[in-house]
Parts: structure tokens; sequence; C-alpha cells
């Protein structure tokens, strides 16, 4: 892993002074970078965003984990609840569109990933739908050629994709070769079925090349299943644009759906009549309520679709969509390497020399939406994220030395990251 | 199949009075008829029980699809999201006990289907869990001798099961053998590896023989799958009692989950050890947070969860199992009994001779919480819903000829039944 490494220069270790408290005539780093976060918060076309939601004077860098609380998402789920569920019953099923919420909502999410309306359902985990879109990939891809028998898997994977993948591969007479995420395209071959890679990495906050991998899979006649937990929301992915097969995702993270908020799949409209799931569920039937006795799969995403959806929850998630309705992807991910970049570079001015060492890439073209730290104490890295959340900034710990930092372009200000990294600097001053 | 049919009497042709108006000297029967409700409502254990649902004027017989609203769940539901998420944000997946809630919200549904706590998880839909059950039984069996290659299925099931089942037995090697759920006991053999039954059926409302069933698929060597979708929460089920390897069901009928509200998987304990998921999702393994890239299964029910779970569901469905706690399942199952008794004799006396039967068996030890009609002129049936919805009398309609009506004893009242029959009369003589 070639991990960005701040430099640790001798400004590192200079002691910053709060914001506005640089003498005239000084030019303590604080105070510039502070001005700085001032300029770009007043210059921010999102800024009004952070209304949207319900924030206090916590600084939330875990919106990479579990995205905050939208406004719009209280009065509709309990509208939901009580009118929907409590005096509409049943007649809701149909009245008030609950049957079709997966794919139109499905279409809602497809927007930010680039892809165009009936090719994405939303519904049960980011797991699940690991398995149905590994097993359907490696069953179109043996129609291609029965040698299709390898499973290429990122090796540094969030981890129940690997497990999937290894039980997809034991369901389909498969095997699973771990591969890192920028090898995949030379690792790719007549044996590859499917690739199942991570668009970011969830650690390092890695960004991988979603164009040219699936070029490079497509051209050894593979598949590609991405999985976009960490981009989605976060940074623009085109899934239609550079022909993706298949995607999952979660819509718990940079999408605010709330928290185990139902996943999503992606099918590529091409494939979508050779998808074959292995969780053929009466909601993905072409007559759900014929009730036939044979399975016989709809047209379109809806294929992608199992069991009975969780309303409530969805339609949490629907809500919590309205408020990218006048923001573009494009603004956003702007937005979000101004964020890492001043994070970055707060890190490496307050954070005495070190103490800790980005494994995040410097490149913005290898940068998702995270900042992620080691540690050069390894084992004081959970009590420093600990007394961070105790100072009211809340990251998260990946053991066993990682700190890590989302920054959610809707609701995250720059001031707010100079801040965070001034207060992680005390604590490992204090350390 | 042998349906229970309502005798066309004399009397079932007579214009029934409305209730109170028949003459002294007279016998109307449903004056009668509207008496004994009032008197079986009077003497109900359970009346109060209804306070703890949102219900009005509409007599709502649907409880078997979509169980109405419970009071605690709108200020329950409201206090997760403003506060659990809102403002606690990612430390609720400690300190409000997320993390643990399918596991505590299982031991709950458990203890109603008759489990000791730890073999139960919430999560997930029931098709999905009926994938996770036959193919871990399958597993199983095939331990025991690798001929074990056919599944047995409930030919009357609700259609999921047997699309999944038939997935389940693609992916495992295995066949699919269709078999009236009565012949189960028979049928099964040296080659059986699951049967995958319904412990009542979703049309006719027939309740098979748990008990009976479970000891003759434990006799040939082989493992049962109980689909308890239309029992849990209607009658007693036994689980640990009669000894019953794997079952899953769904929470938002006689459970009142709310729409689509997580479904639920119980593996006995003494298959926990063996139990092999063909979803390892991350939420099942012994180290969630270790990020292990191998799969180490969790001891116990754990090993039935996946991804992350959708917790505004899971609590809604948490707070709404609340009105089980002052209540026995002996005394839901005596009423319920009661009600599915009353309604067969007023459809018997009101409805013209003729136009429906029965489909539902009449003999208790057959019946579960609901009564299936089969209209005699198929065409009227689903018109003749449509009308009964319009009156204030909500059930459902099954293709092609099926009038359905669920009894929910905790808010359904003996007045209701003889009123809906009555309604349903009206519509029936005016068609």
């Amino acid at each position: 892993m070639s991990d960005a490494t701040i430099p640790a220069t001798e400004s590192a270790g200079a002691e910053p002074g709060p914001p506005g408290t640089a003498l005239p005539g000084t030019a303590l780093p604080g105070a510039a970078l502070a001005d700085e976060a001032a300029r770009l918060d007043a210059a921010d076309p999102l800024r009004a965003k952070r209304d949207a939601f319900t924030l206090d004077d916590t600084i939330y860098l875990d919106g990479n984990s579990l995205g905050a609380l939208p406004r719009a998402v209280p009065p509709r789920l309990a509208d939901v609840v009580a009118r929907e569920w409590g005096e509409l019953r049943i007649r809701s099923w149909e009245e008030s569109g609950w049957w079709t919420a997966p794919e139109r909502i499905g279409d809602r999410v497809g927007w930010l990933v680039g892809a165009a309306p009936g090719q994405v359902v939303v519904g049960d985990s980011t797991s699940v739908n690991v398995f149905k879109a590994v097993v359907a990939a490696v069953r179109i891809a043996q129609e291609r050629g029965a040698h299709r028998d390898q499973i290429l898997v990122d090796e540094a994977t969030f981890p129940t994709d690997g497990y999937i993948a290894e039980s997809a591969a034991r369901m389909t007479g498969c095997t699973v070769r771990p591969v890192a995420a920028g090898d995949v395209p030379t690792a790719v071959g007549a044996r590859t079925a499917v690739a199942l890679v991570n668009h970011v990495d969830y650690r390092t906050g890695r960004l991988h090349d979603l164009p040219g991998t699936t070029a490079a899979v497509h051209a050894a006649g593979a598949l590609v299943v991405w999985d976009l937990c960490h981009s989605a929301g976060a940074l623009p992915v085109g899934l239609d644009a550079h022909g993706v097969d298949l995607a999952v995702g979660c819509t718990y993270k940079y999408l605010n759906g709330g928290p185990g908020a139902p996943a999503y799949l992606y099918v590529a409209r091409a494939h979508q009549p050779r998808f074959d799931s292995p969780l053929p569920g009466w909601n993905s039937h072409a007559d759900p309520f014929g009730m036939a006795s044979a399975y016989t799969p709809a047209d379109g995403a809806v294929r992608g679709r199992v069991g009975t959806p969780d309303i409530l929850s969805m339609l949490a998630l629907e809500a919590a969509l309205e408020v990218w309705d006048d923001v573009t992807i494009e603004d956003v991910r702007a937005k979000s390497l101004a964020l890492t970049d001043l994070f970055l570079r707060c890190v490496e001015t307050y954070v005495p020399a070190g103490r800790v060492r980005s494994i995040t890439p410097a490149a913005h073209a290898e940068r998702g939406s995270q900042v992620a730290l080691r540690c050069a104490a390894a084992e004081e890295a959970g009590e420093a994220m600990a007394e961070l959340v105790r100072r009211g900034v809340v990251g998260d710990f990946r053991r066993p030395d990682v700190l890590r930092f989302g920054f959610t372009p809707l609701y995250t200000g720059f001031a707010e990251v100079e801040r965070a990294a001034r207060v992680l600097a005390d604590v490992l001053k204090e350390d």
C-alpha cells in the first residue's frame, strides 16, 4: 500500500494560536488557517444545506459511517406511521405507493450515481445485495464460457464483501482470488468471471479507478461489481457512462438514510434480461399477486427485489434524499476535496511531527471523502479517538491504529474542519 | 384439499334483522347472533387490548396481511429518530443498544413462538431467511449423508418459499419435490434433506400438524423448516417443545410490527454450532469490528445475522411487541377460535345459501386465525371484496375466487365479526 505520508516539516510542531489571536506582524499558522476556513465557508455554495440537517455543536466527522438526520425525515416518518400505516393500513400498499417504493427510490439513488431510471432497486442490506450481484454476475459470465470460475475480490475490501463472495464462489463452483484493487486490471483474465471492487476503500479512503478498471475487466470478457458504499453521495460515480455491469451500496453514509437504511442494487439495463437472482422472492415475480407456484422474473431492475420491503426505513430514506434535489454531485465533490485538503494541511500544521501519518492519498484523483490517520503509537489510537469524542469531535477508530474522519459536504463546514484538527493536535500533545 | 363446506341450510337464506330489532316471540337469527356477540365481548379477557392500537370504525379483518398500528410505536419511533439518530448519531450503535437489537428483539419474538432465549434473530425479509434456513438445513442433513438431495416443499406454500427453495436446491445440488403439507410425514424418506412447510396455509387458513410432522421428518433423519408467518402471534407454536430444527416468519401480520417489518429466523440451539449460513455477513462474525478478512462465525443465533440491521423498522417492531407483555398466547388462541367460530356461524346464517363456501377447516385443530370463503361465482369475488372495503369491512381478495378474513384477537371484537358477516351477506345479495 503506497500510503501518502504527511511530511514532517518544522512548522508542523508549532503551537497554533486560537483563531483570531494572531498579533499584527506575526503569521501564526493557526490564525492563517482559521482565516482561510472562514473565507472558504463564506464562499461555499452548499453552506445553506447544513440547515437541512439536525446538528449541534458537535463536529461530526463520522458521516461516512452514519449520516446525520435530515430535518425532512421526522415529519415524513410520523405521517407514514400515523396516517399511511395507522389509518390507511393495508390500502397503503397501493394508495401510498408502498409497493413501488424500491424502484421509485432506486431511481432517486440512481440519479446520484449516474444511473438512468429503471436500473436501481432499494432494499435488503449491502451484504445481501453483494450476494445477488456476484452470483448473478458469475452466471452471466459462465454463459460466455464455463471455464470462467474465478472471482477476483479487492483484498482490502470491507470484510462482508469478501465473506459473501466466498459464499457465492462456494455455491457457484468458483474460487475467490484476493487481489489489490489497483491490480485488478492486470490480474483479470480468461478464467475471471467477475471482479468485486470497492470504489473507495473504507479504511484508507483511497478512491479506485472505476473507469479504467471497468474497461480492463471488460477487455478480459469478465464482469465487474462495484461497491459504492463510500462513494455514493460524495463524488461522481458515472455507472452508465463507464459501462459498469452491477453495483451495490448502502444509503446510511453520505446519503443520510438512517441507521441500517436499505441498501441498493444496480443492474445495467443490458444485463437485466439475463439477471438470474439467487434470491428470487415473490417481489421480483412478473405477477406477484398471481401467486403462481413457478417463478417468472419481472422485467427490469425489479428483478433485484426479494421479499416485502421494510417500508418505514425505506420511506425515511426517501425523505432523506430530498436534500439532493437542488444539489449537483460535482459541487459536492469540489467541496469534499476542499474539506479534505484543508484538514490534511491543518493536521500537518498543528499535530506534532511524527505522531500521525495520513494513509489517504494526497492526489485528488485517488481520494474519497475521508481522511484516515495512522497513529505512530498504535496503542494510543483508541484512547485518542475516545478523547476526541469527549471533546466534541466525532470520527471513528479502526483497529489497530487508524483514526478515521469523514467529510460530508452537505453539512460539514470548513471552520469545523480547522477546529477538529486543532482539537486532535491538543489531544495528541496531551497523550 | 378436503375443504370444510358450510352446509347450505334453510336458515342460511333468512334475512337477518339488525341487532336488537327482534320482536318478542320471534327468533330472528341475526338478533340472536348479535346478542351472543355482545355477550362474548363482555366476557372477553383481551377486550381492553384494543385500546393499545390505533383503530377507527373500520372493521379491520386484514391483520393477517398487515397488523394495525400499536399506540406505542409512534412515540418510540419519534424518539429513535430525533434523539437516538438525530442527537446521539453513531454513538447509538452502542449506547442505544442498536447493535444487539436483532437478538434482543429475537428473544421477544421467540417467547411468542415457544423458543427459549438465544435462538431467534430478527432481520432481513422472510424470503431471505427461508434461503438461510433451507441451505443451512441441507448442509446439516448432508453431513449425515451425502445422498440426502431432496427438499420437500409444501405444494400449497406461499409462493416465495417455493421460489427460494428452488434456488437453494439449485445451489446445493438438490431437487425440490412438492408435496401436500399433510403428506410430508409419508413422503419423507432417506433421500430427504429438509422439508419446508407452512404452519398455517396463507390461503385456506388450514393449520398443519407441527408436532406430528416434525416427529415424522426426524424419524426419517431429515430436518424441518417451518414458516410461521400465519401462526406466530395467533396460536401457540412450541418450537422448543416439539424439537423444531429451524423456523422463519414475518412480524407484520399478527405481531403488528409495521409494513415490511423485519422477519426472524429460529435456529434450535442444538443446530447452532453447525449452522453454516449461505449469507455470512459481517454482522454474524465472531469479532465484527476486528475486520478480519477470514470469516469466523459467531456462536449462537447471532450466526443468522447478515448485514447492518434496519434500525428504524426494527425498533418500531420492538415497541409493537410491548402489547404482548401481559398476554398469554393461550388466551389469544382461545379468542381466535371463538372469533372464527362466530364468523363461520354468522356467514352460514346470513349469507344466501350456495354463494360462498368456507375452505377453512371446521375442526379447531386444523384452523388458524383466518377464514377463507370461496365464491361460487368466481367472477364476483374481486368486486365483492372491493364493495366490502367501501362499506368499512376490510379483508382481502386472493385470486381467483377467495375472500380472506383475518382475525386478530388483540383488537378484533365479536360484535365486529357479527357485523362483518352481515355486511358480507348484504353485498352478496345485491350482486
